[in-house]
């Protein structure tokens, strides 16, 4: 019964989402990185049909077998999909075409909740919710980019943001955290994902972290001391990242008149000093923490730390390569694809957004992305 | 008077070849040719703003000083333009703001044609509307290709296709014109674009000019002979192409179960054999004449004989490139970019489509794309 | 006889050419439309060993089959080709195999010049010979790029460049030519390419055509008047090529401490105002035109008037399009492939050049390139 | 007096290298990857003039100031240095004005070498001289691609390669290590890279790792099971590259007449079943793991396990991405950018291989590629 009421919870959010968008802002996808807010809710629903109603609801009618062609993302097991950067050409099936998906599906899902599953059904359930709030998140950041890369820059919604400002009255910056033997990875009954599997032990060096995250004041200072100038900050493929776009500032940052603007949900606004700096890669990470003389801190030791830290309002970039922990094993058929074919080129950030669903994230969590990208809800923590 | 009529009439066909659209279908760009529809519909209208209205009606109140940097096309005079491969990245302006901006665009022009008018304003009326003409048949061309290149084929309407069969009844193939000298160019009171322009003599040998368009029956006996793998017929260019693109039959042609279908206005239908054949490019258009042992004629052939041709089904590939009349000058200022600046690398179509506005096209009319494009309505008629 | 000393002669100037070469300088291919002198040392050698000794001389022992793929250019009927972006990374054949590979084809060919050739042997050698003097020119234009993209800048030779002063008082500037039916093609028993034939009627109206090249001084003053930043003298795909290539002076041209350099044969040198100007392309050669008010000769015009000229310093853009003369044909067989195939997206280039070898041209003769290209020795000549 | 000695053996060995090739194959660079030989020759001796002669030796006469330029590396703070990928065309310098260069800054070398040096200076020395040694591995695998990629498949000398036979019979194939805390990191006097420091305690679960390296008949079983034709092994990443390169089998390998051969020193030869693998990158060392049901050792495990192994066959991919160690920190000035500007997207190799200078490496030496890269002597030693 409580999974049923999640699912409900879960599916609907991820249309509350869209709610704001006119139609036009579903279809498009101005970079590859960035799927249409469509597919997104498509995806989703053919998550639920292909590995639960296809395989386990006798009788099931599919609802259009080319949806299985659009709506696949990398799950190679299952057949052809659409190459990534053909999504932003589709405009069928249209928005109502989607949502008349969702709602067959949903239907069908419901009837399935109402009767008794197996322990391997409801976790796979459990899995596809968690899909789910991914795909609610990247919703936010995809559609943050649409708008925000649009001429004429609208507005997603009239309610103030959600970062906080981080205060500098929340006592002292840096942690101290002694050396030793730590455990890492989740321990526990509830839903985790593959990649936070097998809890195991590391070794420490001694550590300070910051309790904070940085600044947009701090980082503008460092644009300001000719950071994007300094090859000396940088990786070199950092510093080739840097020439090749003319980057001088984070994504959304614009100067306008002299004058710093950034792109918000309530349009382009005065750039909020005291805001947790938002929208940066990993070669800027790294090139500030190198200019303050510092580090980002490691996945384990984010971890390890975690415990005493306030976090959730930024990704935080560490300096760890995503790769298995000891133990690690790919799941057996589709769903094994889900992590372990990521584990190559690319940085593990920990914590969680103001954009991610509540509940979804954990001390233990691994979310990964490619250094150069820059249009999640990424930020930076000091370590030294 | 009847240049008012005319403005209604020209405007309300635009939107009329959008109705059986979806919103979502007037907003994506699969290739950098094709345009978003919606931006036809703004770019024909900023047209009207930018050369009738604000220069020549004081208190005209611009309805969005953004909409010129994304509707300009290629204007230089007239500002930056949203680079071309951008346009399918816009979700704003929204179709509906686009529908408003042509109303409010239209009452303007329509107080504007109730009051007398110079002979210099009336030419530059007749010209957006010619120019408006055009977009006309780019917005079935466009559309063609975002619905034709869909996975699901949805088909744009019920009716039958317009491409008449090319009957084999219609008398001799071939006609001869003897060698001499011909008149070439516009002459008369009517609108001409500056292309057209100064009439004037051309000597020309005695050939031959088929009196029929090839058909598709007629090009897959080229495919079928293996025209697609023999390099002998082709340029160098095309050759590279071929081999590139991985091309063996026209666009929106498909090999179903060892069966050919076309994409057509009623969605994916078995190959029409007695209909003129559609959308191939210079490329493969003289490499089927090379394969007859013929060649295709130049735009001064096609000129000479047309008073004595059928024409309008297909626009017709010539063997004469895109190049100025004799005497050829540009207007002053920006409507001076019109042609001009597309003098190169072009090749010369004649005739007209079945997607061409009624009583556009005429004998003289040039019309020009690179010899790789064919997702006009084009198509081959023989010469030697 | 004669032919046999004109086969010597033709061939030990290839290798006079390369002599101040350093072994290094053979071997690099700095773009693709530049080839390793190497290769067209062997590329030659090929010519004749394909169609010469290969079908003709019974008994004749292929140098080095391998050679055949290398040394191939774009005969597609004579087998696979060395891709021609790849020509600069084959450090073998050596130089010193390429000159054994020349010694062994040339004694095969004296031998063979020895004795009886039929008519259409003698033609095929003609034909061989003319072939090596075109990559003769190459040669030139291919060292030039190589030692005049080196950061060294250092000198081929030591003389005098051959591009003479065009001096001011060589009599009236424009020649007028009247309105009538002129001749145009190849007419004579001497060797012609078979893109010169049929010799035809061309209509042509008034024209007037400028007696001189454009110097470098008349250049430099569009270059100072803002001509590269004005797009109205652009074509559209020129304009492009300025911004994308963020070019605002001929080829080899450079600004050192302000002052006006250009890298010639003896190295970096002060820029020779007299000098004709060299080494633009099509869209510079007719945005200078259009800054001067006037145009480029059509290649009819230009052929017209030729023997009133004089011409031979530098190959002369005309506002032709690379077309075939009606009844053109192309031979049977590899050799058929010589100039028909590229006949798409090239424009007419007519005259000569100081790197042209003697004899070489004729006043029908047509050279052709794409309108992008400008590493040839390619200069303006004005027409209206 | 040792140092003296060591430089003039160090330096003789590259040059050593070189000896069997012509001039013309010190100049290429098939690829980006790949530099020209005489490019490092150069940029070793440059090394030495910028870092040690012109700051240290009073009066010191630069060989030729545009050196600095064209021999410059990455070295950001040391002037502008060539687009790595231009490398390939410059004819100039030629290889004997390289080899004059060495002369000069060698003999400059010993007249410094013969006075009494600090500290500082001798430590700069000798890392000078560990760069050489790293370029002459280099200078081994660009020559092997160079060779190998030429049609002619031309041979680099005589000799046996060094690559040994992994026998069956060294005892047996997996070592078990168990759990617990290892040190890892360089210690010691002598010579290290700044990388290896600070040795550092890391915590490691029980793990096996294979006394020996897979052979290439370990591998074919791989290709012959259908290895690259199915993605459940492979990255995401990786299969990609799979795709797009049509990759079937490691670099040098070819099927010729249904035969596996591969290029070698001695030219194109039948595949040496027992040798050890070479030329795989890291996403076919995972993938070929995966099919095992086994993985790669990380850095660590190799370092813990490295004194009871026989390795320096073959660079060993290891599952450890290129990071700092604790307490990492760059040296100040050019000298810094060694090595931590790489510390992104590239994967740690440990051991060494057949053309790895004697006594170059270390079981703490970190040597890193991009996951993508094979043509080093990388090879593949299995844990679990």
């Amino acid at each position: 019964m409580r999974l049923k009421d999640n699912y409900a919870t879960v599916r609907q959010r991820s249309e509350a989402i869209c709610a704001p968008l006119k139609t036009e802002d579903y279809v498009v996808q101005p970079v590859v990185d960035v799927s249409p807010p469509k597919w997104h809710l498509g995806h989703t629903t053919w998550f639920f049909e292909t590995f639960l109603l296809k395989p386990n609801v006798p009788g099931y009618t599919e609802f259009d077998p080319d949806y299985n062609f659009v709506f696949n993302s990398y799950y190679e097991s299952v057949g052809a999909r659409v190459i990534r950067t053909n999504r932003g050409n589709l405009s069928r099936p249209a928005v109502e075409d989607v949502m008349r998906y969702r709602q067959h599906v949903d239907r069908a899902m419901e009837n399935l909740l109402d009767q008794p599953l197996t322990p391997e059904l409801e976790t796979l359930i459990v899995l596809g919710l968690n899909h789910e709030e991914q795909h609610q998140e990247l919703l936010y950041t995809d559609i943050k980019y649409i708008l925000g890369h649009n001429p004429l820059f609208p507005a997603y919604c009239e309610e103030k943001a959600t970062g906080a400002t981080v205060g500098a009255d929340k006592g002292p910056d840096m942690l101290s955290i002694p050396e030793g033997i730590y455990e890492i990875g989740y321990e526990g009954d509830g839903f985790c994902f593959d990649n936070e599997q097998q809890r195991h032990r590391v070794y420490l060096q001694p550590y300070q972290i910051s309790t904070r995250l940085v600044t947009n004041a701090e980082y503008l200072a460092f644009i300001e001391a000719g950071g994007y100038q300094d090859f000396r900050f940088w990786h070199a493929e950092g510093w080739d990242w840097v020439k090749q776009q003319l980057t001088h500032a984070p994504l959304y940052w614009h100067q306008v008149d002299g004058k710093w603007m950034h792109y918000t949900w309530q349009g382009l606004q005065p750039l909020d000093l005291g805001a947790p700096l938002c929208h940066i890669n990993y070669y800027e990470a790294t090139a500030y923490a190198a200019w303050k003389g510092m580090r980002l801190p490691t996945e384990f030791e984010w971890e390890a730390a975690a415990p005493q830290l306030s976090w959730g309002e930024r990704w935080e970039w560490t300096e760890s390569a995503y790769l298995p922990y000891p133990g690690f094993t790919k799941a057996p058929g589709a769903i094994g694809e889900y992590n372990g074919k990521f584990m190559v080129s690319q940085m593990v950030l920990r914590g969680g957004s103001e954009v991610t669903p509540p509940g979804h994230s954990r001390i233990t969590y691994r979310n990964f992305f490619h250094p150069s990208l820059r249009w999640q809800f990424m930020g930076i923590r000091l370590a030294k």
